[in-house]
């Protein structure tokens, strides 16, 4: 067993653990392991909204395979996947993500290909674009993995590592930070949007967070998948609806339930949820008291308590608190209630 | 809203709380207030066993009468109560608890009346006693309060204070110890047992933790109560009893899940859980993460908000983390699984 704050990050500390140094885990969790190199990563959602109507998918489409085009530049991520939900307003959403582990490769690549996104090169009034990115220092996100499952930031990774002390408890999402050790991250400021036209910014703020929390069910069969389908994923679903409909209540700013999709467009077997919070304290309270999040937690344990060591689901999450410089929102011809021009408008 | 942590127990801190400045709780709650020349407390369990056989339940009125008359004396507890529960090994175990806030007055009446209890004045092969005292320093425990009721160690405050901001999250239970301002409260040694004949003293180990946690079903009627008694109650049953019979997988002692009882030894609506537990750390983590507080915990939310602010159900709970030297456990003619015993003989 390890720390999930790796050696080279590790400093004294202003601020303790929430857990004594014998705490023991209930059972195992890796987190990925990066290269002591890498000093900060990029993770770059590149979004396109339409509703269902005639000719916006084929429109869309296109936006799609450019994107992938763009994503297989030498300059392109590490590694990218793509899903999709239908939002709030009715309207359905692709989101294309790319993950870099060198910034200096990811500013070539934006500059080259990403810019151009959400900034009027599919314009279409059927068709709304944006770009949210994150690009955070290397103590400033970190992630969690049930099994040996590669996903998200993960993928730019050097691999998961041994198991690790700071999980299963409350408060062990913040302990894997490595930035815990000396700053409570509270959150400064809040966030504007500059409009002009048809294009917006987002102005951020700092320590805003980003939650991407997947489930991988595609190794399930029989009645771990029926469990998993009809006891687990409702009550998955309606903490998502909760989030997408009210989470300002709770100062999550906006949430998507996404499903993987594969090259061709097709569902696959694993979703996702991701969430851009006020701070990483809001996300915290939702997570330990509110009742959508308590009722996927009682749910999940009981899920896990059935099937045991045998369990064939895979769970994993990635969090990031970013300073505000960490940040770039861009959305083109979008409605007002997409992402954080929610959390500007209050729509 | 003010802090759990009274004005005169404030100092600078070592350690930080668990939430943010600006943190609201979503509900009030509120704890115990205690005049500032208030410097420690005695809580102190005095306990009887016995088979529910032929001349044992006459013995223990007797010795409860006993009790209950040297409390009435003018040195005897601020506040005392009664309640019974049936035992891991069968006994009938009855606790007359007494509650002081001066020291001074304990000491002199524990020499008078209360060192005799389990030291042979009621040698009967039928029955067993045991005294169980934990004397903290004010800043070695904490209380909470759902509602204006008062009890445990309460009983000897100057009244529940105003709503305060450190609860309904994981982690305010030890943030409401003014001791969790600067230490850890890790624990340190492990208990031993003394054996001299029936007579036995367990020598405690530094930061062990109590916690007495009640519910008052008093108010309750119709739906509420048939929701509290079928729904709520069952799983509660269910948490007492796995740490009564399993706790020490997870670093609990021993457990009582026990029935208030009134001055004629009639259970009212009244029960609560009392918990030896190794560390403040280990009631966290059971607490926060265990299948069986879990769906304790779930099923309390489900009830509360189903209910609403109208939910007459009252919850209380107090939590100690004493030193060595402010514990004191003596056993006679118990049996081996008795209270701390249990802790020594792991049986």
């Amino acid at each position: 067993m390890e720390s999930a704050i790796p050696p080279h990050l590790q400093c004294p500390r202003l601020r303790h653990r929430r857990v004594p140094d014998d705490y023991v885990p209930p059972y195992p969790a890796t987190v990925a392991r990066y290269r002591s190199e890498v000093t900060r990563v990029a993770m770059a959602y590149f979004g396109i909204q339409h509703r269902a109507d005639a000719l916006a998918p084929a429109l869309a489409a296109r936006a799609l395979h450019c994107i992938a085009e763009a994503f297989a530049a030498a300059t392109g991520p590490g590694h990218w996947d793509r899903a999709r939900c239908v939002d709030a307003a009715g309207y359905l959403t692709t989101v294309s993500i790319g993950y870099w582990d060198d910034p200096a490769a990811y500013a070539t690549w934006f500059a080259e290909h990403g810019a151009r996104w959400a900034s009027g090169a599919f314009n279409d009034p059927a068709l709304g674009l944006f770009t949210e990115v994150l690009q955070p220092a290397v103590d400033r996100f970190e992630t969690l993995f049930s099994a040996d499952v590669v996903e998200g930031v993960a993928g730019v990774s050097s691999g998961l590592g041994q198991p690790i002390q700071e999980h299963a408890y409350w408060g062990g999402m913040r302990d894997r930070l490595a930035l815990s050790q000396t700053d409570g991250m509270a959150p400064e400021g809040a966030p504007q949007v500059v409009t002009e036209g048809l294009h917006q910014r987002v102005l951020p703020h700092g320590n805003l967070c980003l939650i991407r929390s997947g489930q991988d069910w595609t190794g399930t069969q029989g009645n771990e998948r029926r469990m998993y389908t009809e006891e687990v994923e409702p009550v998955l679903r309606a903490g998502m609806d909760f989030l997408q409909a009210q989470g300002r209540q709770v100062d999550c700013y906006a949430n998507r339930y996404m499903a993987v999709v594969d090259a061709q467009g097709q569902p696959v077997d694993k979703s996702f949820g991701m969430g851009w919070w006020r701070s990483l304290a809001a996300l915290e309270r939702w997570a330990e008291s509110h009742p959508t999040h308590v009722a996927i937690f009682g749910a999940a344990m009981k899920y896990l308590g059935t099937m045991g060591p045998a369990a064939q689901l895979k769970l994993y999450h990635e969090v990031t608190v970013a300073r505000a410089e960490e940040q770039y929102f861009e959305y083109f011809n979008c409605h007002p209630r997409t992402g954080m021009l929610g959390a500007v408008t209050g729509a």
